[in-house]
C-alpha cells in the first residue's frame, strides 16, 4: 500500500520505468540522413534559442542567419551560457542534456564539447538517448509535399519502428493556390486520390494541420472546405485528426522559424468541429495560455476531443504546472500531458526530464490529497493511471473506432 | 498572541468552528420530497462525474442516460473508481464525503455503500450533514415557473430554516416567449405583479439570473428590458441581485446537464450595470478563469459589487488557490470566497472540506506575511476576518440599504 | 561555488546589495514642494486604500473624497488596521513602511504614528529613505503639459540625480483638441518645436504614454498620427517610447484616480508597432492579467522590445509570482522585472521590499533548477544576472542605438 511516505519513492518507480509514447516531435530516423539531426550545433542553433540570443546582441536576425551553423552556435554559447546563466527553459534545456549525456562543460569551452559529440557511436546513438529518455517510439511530422522529404520515402527505406508517422497537411491548406497546380487538380473535392496515395506511403498514426488564432469553424473559406474533405477522409480511414491551433506565422519574418507568435484562438470552432463530426476523432493542443481552462472544459463535453500536451510557449515549468493541474482537476487521467516537439534527437532528453519533474510534482499533490481524502492507493493503481497518461490515452484514441 | 508557531492551528480552529453560510446551493429540504436529493446513486451520477465517465467509454451520452439510476451510479463507480484512481475534483469529492460519513468502501464494493445509506436515519440526516459540513443555512435556488417546485410553495409546508429561498428568474428570461403565454402578460412592463407574488410567496433573500458568454448591458434585446424591470423591483425591495455569468447551455445537447461549458464574458456590462444602477446591489460570480482578475478589479470599483465563489469548472484547488489569492490581495475581506452549488445533500462535506482546506492555506500565507511584515495578529482577529469572510460579507450585504 | 545549501543566502546578499534603478515612479523631489509627497496621511489616502475602504463603509465615494486629507486618513486606519486585518496587497504595504522605519504602531493610534512623522529630519529624509528601498534613482512621470509641475522646471532649479526625468504625454494624445489650441499649434504635424521644446528643458530618460484597452495600431484616428510624430522624434533623439496599455479611466468617475480600470489590450498592435517601426525602442507593460504571456512571447520575437513592472492591479505577490516566472522562463534575464509606480516617497520601502522577496523566491526556484541539471554557478553569476535585472537592462537599453 502506498502512503505519504512512500508516495514520491513510488510515482518515482512509475515515472522512471514508463516507456513513453511522444505523440508529436520533428525528429526523424538516421536513414533520412539530412534530415535527422542531433549534436551540439543543431541544439545551440534551436530557434528557441536563436530568439533568447539576438535579444542581448547588437546583431539583427539576418545578420544572425548569415552566419554558418558553427559561428551561430558559438554566438549562442556565448551569449546565454559565459555571459549569462542560461536559466530559461530552453537554455537550462542544453545544460540537462549535457549532464545527461555525460560530457563535461564545466569549463564552459564549446569545443571540448563538440568533441564529444564528434566521437558518438552513431550506430547506437539513437537507441542510447531513446534509452536516456525512456522513449519507446516518438512520432514524425511528415509532409507529402516536402520535396526533401518524400525522396526519403520514396525510395521506400523506411523501417524504424521507433519513428512512426504521422500526415501534416499545413501546406495543403495554407498555399492551396500553389499546391492545386502542383498537385494537377482542378478543386478541393479532387483531392481524395492524393490523400489516399500519401496515406498508403506513409501509413501515419494520425493526419494533421495547424491553424492560426484566426481559424473559425463553420466560415466560407476555402481553407474549411480542405478541412471538411480531409475530416471526411479520415473518418474513412478511422485516424484522428491532431490540431494545432493558436501559432501565428512569421509575426516578425526576419526571424524565420524563431518568427512566430501567439493569439488566442476561438474555442467555439473546436465546440462546432466536435459536435458537428461526432465520427471524427480529435487530438487538440492551443498555443495560447487564455485557451487552457476552455480546452480543459470542452474536452468534458466532447468523448471524441482528446487533448494534448503543452506547445511551445507553453512548455515551461509554471505552465506544465498549472495545465496540467487543471487538466488532472477537470479531466482525470482523460487527456495526453505532453509531447516534446523536438526537432534534434537530444532535445528529447531535457523535454521529457523536465516536463516528468512537473508531472511527478503535481501527481505527487493529487494522490496525496486522495489519500488524505480517504483512498487506499496501491502501486500497481500508479502505474495503470501514469500508463494511462503516457501511453494508453494515445492508442486507444488512435486505434478507437469512436 | 499569534505568532509563527500557532497560526496554522488558530486558523484551523477558527475555520472549524465557523458556521458557513452557503450563498448558493440546488438543494431542497426532505419536505420538498422528490427535490430533496442525497445518497450514494445521486452522488455517483452528479452530472460533472457523468461528464468524466463517458470520456473513457464506449458508450454514447443518450445510451448513459437511458440507464437507469442505479447502472448510471454503477458505470461510473466502476469507470472512475475501480478502472482508475479518482483523481479528479468531483471523483475525489466522493471518497472525502465517504470518509467523512463513515462508509468503509475499502473494498470498493458498491453494494456495501449502498447498503450504509439504506440505513441511515431521515429524521436527523440533514442535520447530521450540515453539522459535518458546518454549515448553519444554504440558499437554494427557487424557480417560480417550474410547477413541480412551486407545487411545494403552494401548500405552504415550507418552515425550515436550514433551506433560505433565492428567486431565480431564469427561464423568465430565456424563454419569454412561452413564459409571457403561460403568465397571460402582454408585454415585459406587466411582469410586476407576477414578481410580487412570486416575492410574498418565496420570501427570498435575493433574485437570481444567470447569462451565457454574450451577455451585454445595455444592448437592446428583450433580454435587457426584462432584466431592468426586474432591477427596478429589486431596488424597491432593497434585495440583491445575483448574476452567474459565463455558462454556455447545451454546447453538448446530449449531455444534458452536464452539456453546458463556458465562455469569457464582457466585463463592460458588469461595469454599466454597478455604475448605472448605483441603487441596485449586485453579487456577481463569473464562470471564465479570464474574467477573474477584471472582476476583482471591478470590485474594487463598485461597492453595490459583491464578488462570490468559484463557480463550477473554476471549482477546483488550483483554480480556488490562485482565485482567492488574487482576492485577498486585491480586495482585502471585501469579497465572498466560495459557495458549493450542491444539488445532492451531502455534495456540501466535500465542496466545504475541499474549499476551506485551500482558503486556509491562502489565508496563513497572506496572515503569516502580515506577521512578517510587523503586525501584531490576536486570534479574535482571524475569527472576525474569517466571520466576515464566510458570514457577514453576505449578511451586511443582503440588509443593506446601500 | 554556489550550492543548494548557501544558494538563497547568496542571492540574499546581491539583492540586499543591488542598488535598484526604479524605473517608473510618480515621485517627485523635495525641491519640487507640494508635489513631493511623503507621511502617513498621503500614504493612507492612497488611492488604492481608499478603492478598499469604501466598500466596507455606508459613504459614497463623493462623500469621502469631500472629507479632509487627515479626516480621509483616519477613515482608512480605522476600516483597513483596526476594525479589520490589513490583508490586502496595499494595506500590508503600510504594515512594512511603518516596521522599515521604526514607527511604534502597536497601539494602533494614528497621532503616535503622525507624531512619528512630524518630526522627522527632512534634510536627510529622501536619503534614508532611499537607503532603505536600496533605491539608486527613481524615474519621475513629467507632464510638460502641468503648469503646477512646470513652474519648477521654469525655474530651473532642479539638479537632484536621485530622481530622473521622463516625458509624460499622455494629455498631448487624449485632449489634443485642448492642447492644440494650449499650444496654439494649426495640427499634429507642428508639435515637433514643442517636443523638442521640452526635450530640452527635462531631458528625460524616455517619452512615455499610457493608452486604453481599445488601443490599435495602425488605425485611422488623430492619436495614431500623434504617436507617429512622437515615435519619429523619439528616434531622433534615441531615446526609447515606454507604452503603459490597458488602463481604463474613469469605470467610475466617483473614485477619481481610484476609479481606473483594466481591459485586455490588442498584442497585435504591439507587433505592428515593433515590426514597422524597428528604429524606435518600446518599453512596454500592459495592465490586463490576460496580456501577460502574449506580451513574454511578443519580446521574444522583438529586440527593440523591452517589457518592464507589473503594473498596478499586477502588482501584488500572486501574480508578480506568476509573472516572473513566466519572464524568466521565456525571455531569461532580457526584461525589467519591476517598477514600484510609487506616488509618495515611502511607498518605496514596502513597493520593492514585497516585489524582492517574490523575485528572490522564483530566483531561488531557477537557479537550484540550473544547479540541479549540472550547472556551477558562482556568486559572481548571481550578482552579474541580478545587476542585469534591475539596473543593467533598464541603461542598456536607454542607451542602446539599437
Ligand atoms: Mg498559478
Ligand atoms: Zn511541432
Ligand atoms: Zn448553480
Ligand atoms: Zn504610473
Amino acid at each position: 500500500m502506498v502512503d505519504k511516505r512512500n508516495l514520491e519513492e513510488k510515482i518515482n518507480k512509475v515515472l522512471e520505468k514508463i516507456k513513453i509514447i511522444d505523440i508529436h516531435t520533428h525528429l526523424f530516423p538516421p536513414s533520412f540522413k539530412d534530415l535527422f539531426l542531433y549534436g551540439i550545433d543543431y541544439l545551440l542553433t534551436y530557434h528557441y534559442l536563436i530568439a533568447e540570443t539576438v535579444r542581448y546582441l547588437p546583431i539583427s536576425p539576418d545578420d544572425f542567419y548569415n552566419l554558418s551553423l558553427k559561428e551561430q552556435a558559438e554566438l549562442v554559447w556565448k551569449t546565454l551560457f559565459v555571459d549569462r546563466s542560461p536559466i530559461s527553459e530552453s537554455a537550462r534545456g542544453i545544460v540537462t542534456i549535457l549532464t545527461e549525456v555525460g560530457v563535461d562543460f564545466e569549463k564552459k569551452d564549446l569545443s571540448l564539447i563538440r568533441a564529444y559529440f564528434d566521437k558518438i557511436d552513431m550506430e547506437s546513438y539513437v537507441d542510447l538517448i531513446f534509452e536516456k529518455a525512456k522513449i519507446d517510439y516518438v512520432v514524425m511530422t511528415n509532409d507529402p509535399l516536402d520535396e526533401n522529404e518524400m525522396k526519403y520515402w520514396k525510395c521506400n527505406i523506411f523501417k524504424d519502428k521507433r519513428f512512426r508517422p504521422s500526415l501534416r497537411l499545413d501546406r495543403l491548406i495554407n498555399d492551396w493556390e500553389n499546391i492545386r497546380e502542383y498537385l494537377k487538380v482542378k478543386d478541393y473535392k479532387e483531392i481524395k486520390d492524393h490523400l489516399d496515395k500519401w496515406f498508403l506511403m506513409i501509413e501515419p498514426l494520425y493526419i494533421a494541420l495547424s491553424f492560426p488564432p484566426d481559424f473559425r469553424y463553420p466560415d466560407d473559406m476555402l481553407r474549411s472546405r480542405l478541412l471538411e474533405e480531409i475530416m471526411l477522409y479520415a473518418e474513412e480511414r478511422k485516424v484522428p485528426i491532431a490540431l494545432m491551433i493558436g501559432a501565428k506565422r512569421s509575426v516578425n519574418p526576419s526571424l524565420r522559424l524563431a518568427g512566430d507568435s501567439v493569439g488566442k484562438s476561438n474555442i467555439e470552432s473546436i465546440e462546432n468541429l466536435c459536435r458537428s463530426f461526432p465520427n471524427n476523432k480529435f487530438m487538440v493542443t492551443m498555443l495560447s495560455r487564455e485557451n487552457q481552462h476552455e480546452l480543459c472544459v470542452t474536452a468534458r463535453k466532447f468523448k471524441n476531443l482528446m487533448i494534448f500536451g503543452c506547445w511551445w510557449f507553453l512548455n515551461t515549468p509554471s505552465l506544465i504546472e498549472e495545465i496540467t493541474k487543471m487538466r488532472l482537476e477537470l479531466l482525470g487521467f482523460s487527456f495526453i500531458p505532453q509531447h516534446s516537439d523536438a526537432r534534434v534527437l537530444e532535445q528529447l532528453i531535457y523535454k521529457w526530464k523536465h516536463s516528468k519533474e512537473i508531472i511527478k510534482k503535481v501527481l505527487y499533490d493529487k494522490y496525496l490529497a486522495l489519500i488524505r481524502s480517504g483512498w487506499t492507493l496501491k502501486e500497481e493503481d500508479i502505474e495503470r493511471d501514469i500508463t494511462q497518461l503516457f501511453r494508453k490515452n494515445f492508442e486507444d484514441f488512435i486505434f478507437s473506432k469512436q
